[in-house]
């Protein structure tokens, strides 16, 4: 069993999608091949049950069952995080403990709609944590666009004072650089005990992140490869080498970072990359017509190219 | 068993509160007094698992259990109708299902959370019908202060004429009195097929909507008997003692429709009247605290006293 | 010259509608007309610009001249606060100058749209505070509903403790009657130095208001002398008497309660009071129709009913 | 004097900055720098006063003046076209004349906040062409991410219909590829009449617009010369090197394109390309630190470094 998840995480954790057959079913099969897919390409870890996850789409049945098998697949080779935001308080701190007692590496908690102010996150939180126990540990999913919620820094810091099991801040707000690196320089070990900082939106500003003090990455993108690569090019002091890398994917980062038809081009990459077997996405959710599907054959060759021309200039850029 | 809703749907579909236990779970013995309580109050129906019946903090197992409890402790003597919004198509469909074989007279949908335009709620709808087939009567929420959805007359009255399963129109658009009378006049049974229409918005404008051609209530307040009272009075030609009995309820009625807070409110008082064991709201939810009680005495008193006078100057109007 | 607003500015500061002529001209005689009705209503203060006032469809030229105008015919006889919220700091800032050399007795802002935590609110008024200087009195407008952006109350007392010319918190959020309560009794002049509270809403909750602490109303609501009359009735130890007074014209404030149509009923009553010689909005705004017409006609009547009633029954209750 | 826009306008039309001096102050001098520059990079067209031209933060004044200006420098080399949206009609309408009469080719308008429905967005818009009169063209901006306000492709295409003088759809819906799409088709000259589609957000999906069937862009970005040469690649039939020119730019386009902070970069890169003379952004607004000026640095030498080898690999393809 891999280790929880804790203020030295780093690296690439990837939001997997929920694979589901042509009817909407869970495909199980399928969650197989996109685990070994997702491990194949160097993974530190799997957060499942993600926005982008379709969480909120499952059942609570369905959301626990997929937890399991999921974390069983993965079985201990990297630590899975599992998404457990839900509008009740009972139903969110159910789920997290089924998720611990099947070998979860920690749970993400996003704050619920409806918040609206620093002093509301904060005591929402603290009802949470107290529920939860000092045992979970827990990754703050910081992504306004989404939820609507903002907290300010200082907000933030006074939580991890208050919470020791708040261990991970994943960073999306958008525009969000500035705070990203307030939170690290308050997170550092020094001024306060380090947390880990791990960045969503999709890796859009991944190599602005990273200077600024990011561990890492916490989104999907459906070349899990590149988000891999640019980390440890990066961490290994080669800055320019990985944000050439990333420069190269970016056309196709920008294209899955459009606000629900971006999910179900995501899948239908990996579908044609053989990590799962149908690009479903569960109603009500977006469908891609003839238009979009040659837009991205047009992306994807595009890509394909460039990768090569790299490879020709300079061998071992590409994966 | 009683009709389904349909059409001609009238009077006061009272929308249950869900009785929780001080420790949050389902206090199913506070369900029967529940229900004696409401039809003791004479409403025509009950609408459960409504956003007041905190439906969102219900685990999906939950919610099929208290459906099928209620509807079987009904019994029969009204109809039932049950909430069923779900940020997922196939959940949705499924407590639709299962509440129909139970005896429900019908489901009540909102449109989803993060359509945009008039054309993305059609297109929900359209699917959704789809899926529920021509056997269940739905009744369409108008919501768009909870739900961040609008919806114009025009696109609304097209549904009306795609989808015959479509039968009820609960109104709580705000402000709303002109769409209502729109909607009214839309669907008279000349310019188009009849369709019923019931308010909402904790029935603070409850006289001007029954001008307007409301044909009754479909919402929560603890003293449900003056819901009752003033649809009776209305449709027996008494319109302004049905004001004024409304009027003198007012203050409470205004005092219940603070967003959130209201529903501790609402608890409260149903718990003061015997209707439920606690007036616990599950978390993440709000508590009243010791200004609130206090506040919420004299305002009850100031209701008893009003009341009381009220039966002296002409017996009768106090329920 | 009256004083300027400050820490015991009690009472009723109404909202000053603007006046325009059917073609949507500033009406000059109606202002003359409005400022004499209102403070024939024994108005203790005067609000005008706010966002009932229209003033974000004013040109700054208009602004300022209304202002100075407005002013001026109040001669000195009550104070007047001026709102001189705008997008640009500048045009804020101008605006407040021009107002208080004219004679105004304060200034109202609201924090801009697009605020998003306490920090940036704080910021963002520090930055205007140091702009105003320290003579000129500020009223802080709270209401998320309209503007977007929400304070918590640690956020607004540290405002307070940091910037002596914050004189005043507009109270508007909804529900907010506990941190209305929270602010009162951080700012008591004990706790903190004391603030004056005034609450918006156009009086919804008034009653409640007075109970926890305001120090009376700054809204708008066509019958200033109900608003006028609940608040020396409470501040007179009669405060069952003044909410009695109150309930009596409750149909009508949450009738005006209306977002956008309200203001145009708003403005109908005061042009049959004779206040004011047009009822238009400014577009794009609301317009009566026939069937508002109606209502309104009704529910006038029926205010006219009880005040005689309640006169017959103890002389002096009504205006 | 050039044409007015009209159904065939295409290329370029770059979304001006206003320049300010330090003090806040409009820095004239640095508008005719700005329109050299501007028209030096071959642009087809400008557009002033729009929200990323701080028209929100101008006074009336000011915005006419800088409209009449901005056009005298222009001199009739290329149309203009001025933002005019506001809160108030009669402003909107005044600006849009005192515009036409100076010399612009058209005006951009965005639905006012607050519209709800299809049917609101296209009742607000009849009152407004009903006062422009059939002689101004209007650029209709749909832009929901800074407006709230959204529009269906049927009720947009029912405006075309009803309004001669709409000639143009500034698309920045988001994500927005298959509406653009639609309401091409929709507008092609057979189907109906046809109109300009312009597109903004930064250009960030520039490529996968003009395949959808996009005229050009109406956007601002610091390197127009870019904007332009894809344009005109891909109207010379050169669709895969217009999009490698693009993507050599898209790590700048994204960085621009952080809404708020992305003002101040665009200002900053403008200042060192000598465009303008100050980055100054009106306060409220932000301003650039240490880190975010040594984050830029890196990604404009990037930029360099990356057109340099372009222009090795193949002459001609850098500016």
């Amino acid at each position: 069993m891999p280790d929880k998840i804790g203020p030295n995480s780093r690296g690439v954790y990837i939001i997997s999608v929920t694979p589901f057959t042509d009817d909407g079913d869970v495909d199980w099969p399928s969650v197989d091949s996109l685990v070994e897919f997702y491990l194949g390409k160097g993974v530190s870890g799997v957060t499942i049950l993600g926005m982008m996850g379709e969480a909120q789409k499952l059942s609570d049945t369905e959301s626990a069952e997929f937890a399991k098998y999921f974390i069983e697949r993965v079985g201990g080779r990297v630590p899975v995080v599992v998404g457990v935001s839900h509008a009740g308080t009972d139903n969110l701190v159910r789920l997290s403990k089924t998720a611990m007692e099947a070998g979860a590496a920690g749970v993400m908690v996003a704050p619920a709609a409806g918040l609206r102010t620093d002093v509301q996150v904060r005591d929402y939180f603290a009802a949470l944590f107290k529920r939860l126990g000092p045992d979970i540990p827990v990754c703050f999913q910081d992504y306004p666009l989404g939820t609507g919620v903002n907290i300010s820094v200082p907000a933030f810091l006074q939580m991890v004072d208050e919470h020791p099991s708040l261990v991970m801040f994943k960073h999306e707000d958008w525009p969000g650089l500035r705070k990203l690196q307030q939170v690290r320089r308050g997170c550092d070990g020094t001024a306060r005990r380090r947390i880990s900082i791990l960045c969503g939106n999709g890796g859009l500003y991944l190599p602005q992140e990273l200077h600024r003090g990011a561990d890492g990455a916490m989104t999907g993108f459906a070349y899990p490869e590149m988000l891999v690569q640019v980390c440890e090019k990066f961490f290994a002091g080669r800055a320019d080498e990985a944000e050439d890398m990333f420069d190269s994917y970016l056309p196709l980062v920008r294209h899955e970072q459009q606000i629900g038809v971006g999910l179900a081009i995501r899948k239908e990459i990996l579908r044609r990359r053989g990590a799962i077997a149908s690009a479903a996405v569960r109603a009500p959710g977006p469908r891609l017509d003839r238009d979009d599907i040659a837009e991205l054959d047009r992306l994807m060759e595009r890509l394909e190219r460039r990768l090569a021309a790299a490879a020709k200039r300079s061998p071992g850029i590409a994966a």
